[in-house]
C-alpha cells in the first residue's frame, strides 16, 4: 500500500479547525475529554443542522470533496438536497467516508467513518484495493452515534491510528439529527462506488465523481432514522461517475446490476424490508445500498450510460409524507 | 428576554467587512458620512447585482444562515433564484432578517430590516415572543430605499440601537435593483415563519429552515417592483422548516392556512390586488405575505406535511413575462 | 479605451494564487519555466476535474463573476452542470473569458482566453466597443490545449501583455478533459452575450448575468470532445440577462435570432454538422455557437421575454448516450 502525499486527515483537521472555530455558527458543542481528545457534538445535546450535516460531510470526505446544500426536485416534488463532487473519489469515499470502522468497546457500539481510517487501515483489504493510506499526526473520526463515547474507546481510536490522544478529533452526529440526515445523503457517491466495487469493478478506474440526494426529513427513533435516510439514496439519490475502462460491453453489464433497482429486496421503505427480515440487518441483500440512478461518463470510448430510476414513491412512504 | 452569546450584529459586522473590503467586486459604492457612520450603497448610484443581494441576504439573517444564487425549474421554466438556509431561523429570521423598523424621520421613510433590529426591538412583542435581544458595540440595518438617509435618521437609528454613529453600519438597497430582488426573495424563510407566528404557532419551535424562489426580474417603478418581488414569494417560493411539535393535527390545521393561496386575496399580481385596494397596503389581506409552499417536517413525529402550490402563470404576468 | 479600475488581471491573479496553493486539492500540477512564468497543468498531466474546472471559469471572468458545480434538470434527465453569475458581465465575459486570442508559434496553436487579453487587447475592435482595457503588472492566460506552449509563446505572450515572464501565469487545460468540459459550459453567458454583440446590440447596455449548462461527458478525441462540449451550451444552455435599453420592440426581434435554434445549421451533434462541412470550420454558420435559450429582462421596461428551446434529445445523441 502507497502512502500518498495527499492526507485526508491533514485536509480534514482544517475543516474540523473551522468547525471549531465558528462553534456557534455550526451549532456544535466542542469540548476537550480528559484524554486529550476533542469531541465535537453535531446533534445530541448540540443544535447542529444543515451547516453542520455539510461541513461534516466534507469532512468525511477528508478534504477532497465538496458538499453543497440546496434545493432539488424529484417527479412532482422538490426537497432540500445535498450535491457532492469529488476529482479524488476513492480516497475521499472508500479511502475516507465510507462507514467501515465500527467502534466497539464494552457496551459502547457505534460505525465509525472519516478519514481516521486511513490511518487504522479499516477494513484492511478495502485499503489494498485502492492503494492508499495515510500518514498523520492528527487523526479526525465521524461517530454515527447518539451517545458520547466512553474514554477507553477513544483510547482505541488513537492508537489504532498511531496518533496522540491530544491529536484525536471525534465528530459525533446521530442518525436521527438534522446534521446526520445530510451527511448522510452526502454519501451518495460513496455508496454508489462501493456497490461498484462490491460488484468487481476496479474503484480505481473512477477518477471523478458526483451527486446527490434528499436530505430525509429527521424522525426521532433510530430504526426509522436509518430506514429513511438509507431511502433517500436508495429510492431518491443519483450519482454520477467519469471512468476510465476499456469495455463498455462489460462496463453496461455491471451497470444493470448497480442500481439499488437490481436488488431483489427493493421496493418498499427500508423499515418495511428491516421488519420483515426481523430486524436482522444481515438478511437484508447488501446489494440494496446503492443510489437509485447511476450516469457513467467512459472517458476511454466517450460513451455515456445511465441505469436505475427515480421512485419518489416510496421515498414520501418511507418519510410520512402528506400533501394538505 | 435573554440576551444569548449568538450576536446577529457582530456576525453581520464580519460580513459587512468582507462587503466593504470587496467594493468594487460586490458592486458597491462604501462611504462614511459626517456622524462617522459607514453607508454602503447596493444599487442607488451603485451597480449591485446578484453578488449583492447574495452577501446582503446573508447580512440580513445576522450571519447565522446562507444564501446561493442558482437557477431553479418552476413548471416549464427556470428563473435565477435564490436559495436560503438556515439552522437558527428564529434568531436570523424573525430576529433579525424581518423588516420591522420603520425609519421615519420628517420626509424620510423607509423599511429597516437585519440585526440592528435586534438592539433597538423593534418590534418588541416580537422579541419578546422569541426571547432573543442582542448586545453588541456595533449595529447593522438594511433599508430598502432608493435615497440616502439624512444625518438626522442615522443619529436616530444609532441612538436606538445603543451604539457608537462610528459603529453603525447601514446597507441601502432599492427594491427595483437586482441586489434589491435578490435579497427579497432571500427572505423566503423569514416569510414563511412571520406567517406561522401570526397564525399562533411559537416560532421557537422551529429548529431548522430553508427555502428559495425565483429572483424577480426587475422593474424601474417602485411600485410595480414591490409587485413582483412579492409575486416571487407569494406564487413561486417554497419554505422548508423542521419543527418540533406535539400534535400532528393541530399541525395540520395551521398549515392549512399558512400557504398565501389560503388567502382571500391570492390569485393574482400583486399590483392589480394592489391598486383593486386602491393603493392603499393596509385594506390587502395580510395573510397573503406567505410562501407559495410549505413543507413542514414534524422531529417530534417523523411526519412531514407540504401545503400549498407554485402558480408560475401568476408569477409570469406579474414579470411581463413573453414568451418569443 | 478607458483603463478602468476594475483589474480583471489582478482578480484573476489571487484566484491562480489559491489554485497554485493548493494544487493537490484541485488536482493541478504547477511549474515555473525558464523564463520564470508560471503554467498550471489541469489535465494535461495533471488529473484536474471539477473543482479545477470550476476555479478556472473564475479566473477566465477575471475574478468578476462565480461559478458553482451542481446538477440541473434538463427534460426528463439531470446532469452535473455548472451555474455561472456575473454583475460585470461585459468585462468579465468579452473583456476577458471570450476565447478571442489565438496563439500560434511555430508549430504551436491553441485558444487564449481570460484576463491576458485585457492588456495585449485581442480583438482590438471588440475592446474599443466594450471600451475596456485592464492595466496590470500580472498576467493570466488560460489556454485550451494539451501540450505544453513552448517558451517562444510565452516570450511572446507576456511581451503582448506588457509583463514581465515572471509575472505571467498560464492555466492550461485540454478540452477532452473534466476540467476543460466544466469550464467551456462555464462559457455560457460569454457565448451569450457574444451572439447579442455580433448580432448589433450594444454589449454595454448588458448590466447583469448568469446561466447554466450540463458539463458534458468528456470524449478522448478532440473533435468529439469540442463538438459536445458545444452542444452542452447549443442545446442545452439557459443564458439570462438584465439590459437597459429602450425599445422592447427592437429588443424582441433581436431575441428572435438569439438562440442557437435561429442558425440554420441547428438541429443536429455539432460533429455532423461539422463533417457535413468536411471539418472546415469556417464553413458552419458562426450564429449556431450561442446559448440554446435566451431569458431577458428589459430594467428599463421591466418586460421579461424568453427566446429558444433545450434539445436534450441532440444533447443525448452528442455525448452518446444510452438508458440502460
Amino acid at each position: 500500500m502507497r502512502s500518498q502525499k495527499l492526507s485526508v486527515n491533514r485536509a480534514a483537521h482544517s475543516l474540523v479547525q473551522r468547525l471549531c472555530d465558528r462553534a456557534d455558527e455550526f451549532g456544535v458543542i466542542v469540548k476537550e475529554v480528559e484524554s486529550g481528545a476533542t469531541l465535537i457534538d453535531a446533534g445530541i445535546n448540540a443544535k447542529g443542522g444543515f451547516t453542520a450535516g455539510q461541513i461534516i460531510t466534507e469532512i468525511c470526505l477528508g478534504g477532497f470533496g465538496k458538499a453543497e446544500i440546496l434545493s432539488e426536485t424529484y417527479g412532482d416534488l422538490e426537497f432540500p438536497s445535498i450535491f457532492v463532487y469529488s476529482d479524488f473519489p476513492v480516497i475521499s469515499t472508500l479511502g475516507s467516508q465510507f462507514a467501515g470502522w465500527q467502534i466497539k468497546v464494552g457496551k459502547y457500539v457505534a460505525m465509525g467513518s472519516g478519514p481516521a481510517r486511513a490511518l487504522s487501515l479499516k477494513p484492511k483489504e478495502l485499503y489494498e484495493k485502492i492503494n492508499y493510506k495515510d500518514s498523520a499526526d492528527v487523526s479526525v473520526l465521524v461517530l454515527e452515534t447518539s451517545k458520547e463515547p466512553p474514554e477507553e474507546a477513544l483510547t482505541k481510536i488513537s492508537g489504532e491510528c498511531g496518533v496522540d490522544s491530544s491529536n484525536l478529533f471525534l465528530v459525533l452526529v446521530p442518525t436521527s439529527s438534522v446534521a446526520g440526515s445530510t451527511q448522510i445523503s452526502g454519501r451518495i457517491v460513496e455508496t454508489g462506488l462501493h456497490k461498484l466495487t462490491e460488484l468487481g469493478f476496479d474503484p480505481k478506474l473512477v477518477t471523478h465523481g458526483c451527486g446527490y440526494a434528499p436530505i430525509a426529513p429527521v424522525h426521532p427513533k433510530l430504526a426509522h432514522a436509518m430506514g429513511r435516510t438509507n431511502d433517500a439514496i436508495i429510492y431518491a439519490g443519483t450519482a454520477y461517475y467519469t471512468v476510465s475502462y476499456d469495455n463498455d460491453e462489460e462496463l453496461k453489464k455491471l451497470l444493470d446490476r448497480a442500481p439499488a433497482s437490481a436488488s431483489k429486496s427493493y421496493g418498499k421503505p427500508f423499515m418495511e424490508i428491516f421488519k420483515e427480515a426481523n430486524y436482522d440487518f444481515y438478511k437484508i441483500d447488501p446489494g440494496l445500498f446503492a443510489p437509485a440512478v447511476f450516469v457513467v461518463n467512459n472517458s476511454k470510448t466517450g460513451k455515456t450510460f445511465r441505469a436505475g430510476k427515480i421512485d419518489i414513491e416510496v421515498f414520501k412512504r418511507s418519510i410520512k409524507f402528506q400533501m394538505l
